[in-house]
Order: structure tokens, then sequence, then C-alpha cells
């Protein structure tokens, strides 16, 4: 018996054939399953959505993490709203900088999934510089009077649970945790498939912050295939001051990001380019 | 009822909503299907692959074209072996310098049933410098006299009908039509799930030209998603000699290509990178 699962989007699905079940469970927010794909290993989904890969998980939460953590001069605190995985935690505590990591996810059953049965990215909350919080991000940053360097939004689509996290509210209060030369990155969907969600994303962070930049990779889990980061920044900008030196002077390998790519993502193809004019801030 | 049709492909698929069937054919060659989605419009398949989109098309078509004609200094006469739905050939006759472009697909019902159905691309062979041959292309390579400045290998999968596409003799008559500053790109798989296959497309070329490359962009439409292009050069580098003066000047309007996007799409993934050191040139 060939067992498959997908997701549909729009007319469109990406599809899986699964080798079994690792684990399944409803929490109070959602339904949680992990299961084994034969195409890209262990795969974690929450309302029957792909999060993660064992795959190619790499390419997410590496372009997550060192984009903005190379572009900042010195990230020492981190927030992570979502990313309850794990993964998101991983990449950004490879950079010896960072003194504490706090991750603030809303379902406490999802990382004791991950912890269980995901060890590739829950081996983050291992370390002792990461603070977990099981809370709502929303009430968290609401609350919170801690500054950050850079906050990252790991979260899910813009409905249901996670459609707060793209809220004015959220962004005023992100704003309002970041330091002077602070950056947030959002995930921020498909250039093809969802360029409303898209312009919306950056339409909100513009309203607040002087810089603001899109950036991409290829997403292989994902429908929507074509993935975009937003960067909110209120000073560095994530060309002019790359610090490439440092990238190469630290030893990290890494499986997606280099350099090269880090530039390259920035390249937004011309029907994206013209969808996002006027919200996007021009490297001069 | 809702019809959906699916690729796969070791474990994974992609997966279409088919609103209807505009065409089916059984070709001495192979089986033809154009039918109508509702996330990315019309759709061509051979033998159930997916070959081109109404909605994506531009993608493929532009970056096989356009990359390789803003790095020569004067592709006056182009070959393209298969590319029967007309979309690399349309591209390449937006350029002024074209004055002759020769096509060459193995299967006339593709071109006759693209021009029937998919005029989005078949309006290319109303264009007077197009020259159709409808015939094998390996014969073709292997008896013409004719020199050409670029060629551009629009196949499908080496499997099959296109498999001597992808092989040595097939490159060392590629290499003898091509004029001194001669170039060749070809399709060139996945990253990420053909590793092996784009190995092997750029150690036959390395084996024949001095400078070889690769480049790659999102496929909407292939489960294989991140897509490659290996690009093999007589002399003309596609970074140092890239037109971009030209580019600019030509007033030409692209729906994915861009100057960034040139440039960007050599930028490999670290572990595309390791996969293909050693074989690819590098910029210097």
């Amino acid at each position: 018996m060939a067992l498959w699962f997908e997701e549909e989007q729009g007319g469109q699905a990406r599809k899986f054939r699964v080798e079994r079940t690792i684990y399944q469970a409803v929490s109070p927010f959602q339904r949680i399953d992990i299961v084994e794909t034969s195409a890209l290993g262990r795969m974690l989904l929450l309302d029957g959505l792909v999060m993660c890969s064992e795959g190619d998980e790499f390419i997410y939460h590496e372009m997550m993490a060192h984009v903005p953590l190379f572009s900042h001069p010195k990230g020492r605190s981190v927030l992570i709203i979502g990313g309850g995985d794990g993964g998101t935690a991983r990449e950004v505590l490879r950079h010896p900088s960072v003194e504490r990591c706090t991750l603030v996810e809303i379902d406490g059953m999802v990382v004791d999934a991950c912890k269980a049965h995901f060890h590739q990215t829950a081996c983050a909350f291992e370390d002792p510089r990461l603070t977990l919080y099981v809370q709502d991000g929303i009430a968290f940053v609401a609350q919170s009077e801690e500054r950050f360097d850079l906050i990252l939004v790991d979260s899910t689509d813009p409905q249901g649970l996670a459609a707060p996290l793209f809220g004015d509210e959220f962004y005023r209060h992100i704003f309002r945790l970041l330091t002077d030369d602070g950056m947030v990155v959002a995930q921020a969907e498909s250039a093809y498939f969802q360029p409303d969600q898209q312009r919306a994303v950056l339409a909100r962070m513009n309203s607040l912050f002087p810089r603001n930049y899109l950036y991409q990779y290829f997403n292989l889990s994902y429908p929507g295939n074509m993935w975009g980061f937003a960067l909110g920044s209120k000073g560095p900008c994530p060309l002019l001051d790359f610090r490439e030196v440092d990238l190469n002077a630290s030893g990290m390998e890494f499986r997606y990001y280099s350099a090269a790519i880090h530039r390259a993502s920035f390249a937004l193809p011309a029907f994206q380019a013209r969808n996002v004019a006027g919200l996007v801030t021009r490297f001069a």
C-alpha cells in the first residue's frame, strides 16, 4: 500500500509519499503530524500544512538566520516568534556573538513533539543560551520590555492562528522591542502565488521601518516554491553592511547559504520587482 | 467532479487541477496532452511530464534565451534543439541581432498542437527568421555543416527520446557547429533531486569547452523546482562579458529576467557548489 500526503493551494499541490507516521496529536491549537517521507525524510505538518522537512529545512532556516545575522553589526540578543521546531534557533545559535536567544512558541506540544521525533532541529533546545516561552507571541511582544537586536517571525501562513502575526499592532511592538540598529525578518509567502500577501507584509514594515527588503530562496516542500523573506531594518542594509569578511573568517560551513547566495537572494524577478515597487528600499 | 493531473518523481509529486482537456494525441514518438489548469493556465505535457505552462513558461524561456544572448557579443544565428512549443524561439527572436533561428523538433505533432492550442509560445513560428526542421536533433547536428553562435538544447529529461541529447557524440557535434565564440545552453535538471545528472551534463561539456557554468531559476511547474541550465562557452564569460549596457539600452521588457537576475542566477547554493566543484569555471 502506498500512502501519500498532499498540501493543496489554489488548484495546485505538493505531494509526498509517506513511509510511516511517527507522531500524531491534536493540541489545543492545531493538529500536529510528523511523518516519514521517502523524498525528504521526516516532515512536520501543522493542520496539514508542511512546516519543514529533514531534507530541505536547512534552506529555510539558514536563510532566515544568517542573512540578518551577517548584516547586523553584532547580533547579541535574538527573539524568535514561532519556530517551535527549533531549526531557526539552531542556526542563530551557531553565531558566537549571540548571547541570548528567546523563542516564543504558542504550542508547547510542537516543541515536545520535535524534541522527541525531530532532533535535527530540536537540538537547539539543548543550548543554554536559549530561553523558551510557551506563550502567544502577540501577548509576549505586547508585554515585553526587553530589547532585541534581531526578531525573526518564523510563523505559519497569515490565516487562523498566525493571522495576528501579520498585523499592524504586532509590528508596532516588534519595532518597539528592537534596538536602534535592530532588524526584523518575517516569512513572506510566495512571490508568484501570493503577491498580495507579499505586498501586505512589506507595506506593514514600510509604515514603521526606514529600510525594507525582500529576499528569497527555493523552498522544496512548500507548494509556492519561490519563497520570500521580508526584512525591515532600523539601520543596517543587508547588502552594503553585509559582513562578508566576518563570514569568510568565521569558518562556518553551510549547506545553502554563502556570500554569493546572500547577495543573489535580493535579486527579484522582474514581475516581483514590479509587484513590490515602492515598498522595498533601493540599494545605493 | 474535480480532475487532477500529477507528475511524480521519486516519492514526491507536483499536482494540478485540470479544468478541461484541450488536446490529446499519440504521435509516433510520445503522448501529447494540452490541458487547462486552474493554477497555471494551459499546460503542455509529453508522456505525462509537464513541459510548460502558460502561467510560468516565461521563466524557463526567458532564462534559456536571454542569459546567453546578452553574454555573447552578437548572436546572429541560433540553433534550438527541441523546444517544439516555440517558447524559447519566441524569446530568441526578440533580439534584433538574431538574423536566423533554426528550430529542430523531432515531433511535428507537438508543433502542430501548439500552433493550434498554445499560441502564447507557438507565435514564434510566424517569424520569417525562423526555420523549422521536423527532424531528429541527433541526426541534424551530425549532418549539418552550418555554423551557429548559440545552440540551445531545449529537451525533455535524459531518458527515452531525449537520452542521446545528453550524450558525448551529440556534444561533439554541438562543439563543431559552434562559431569560435559560440555558446551552448542545455536544461540541466534539479540541483537537489538530480545532482548526478547535473554533474554528468557539466562533465560532458567540460571535456570539450574551455568555460562551463551552471545557472538556475525557480520552476513552478516541475517537481524538481530548483532548476538548472548548463552553459558551455568557447569564449564569452556570462558574467565578465555580460552586456548589461546593451540590455539597459534595448528597451526590452521582461517578466522574470533582469540584469540583477542574470548575475544572481549564477550564485549556487553551497551544497550545489560542492556537487559541481571542479566542473564549473570560476569567475575571475
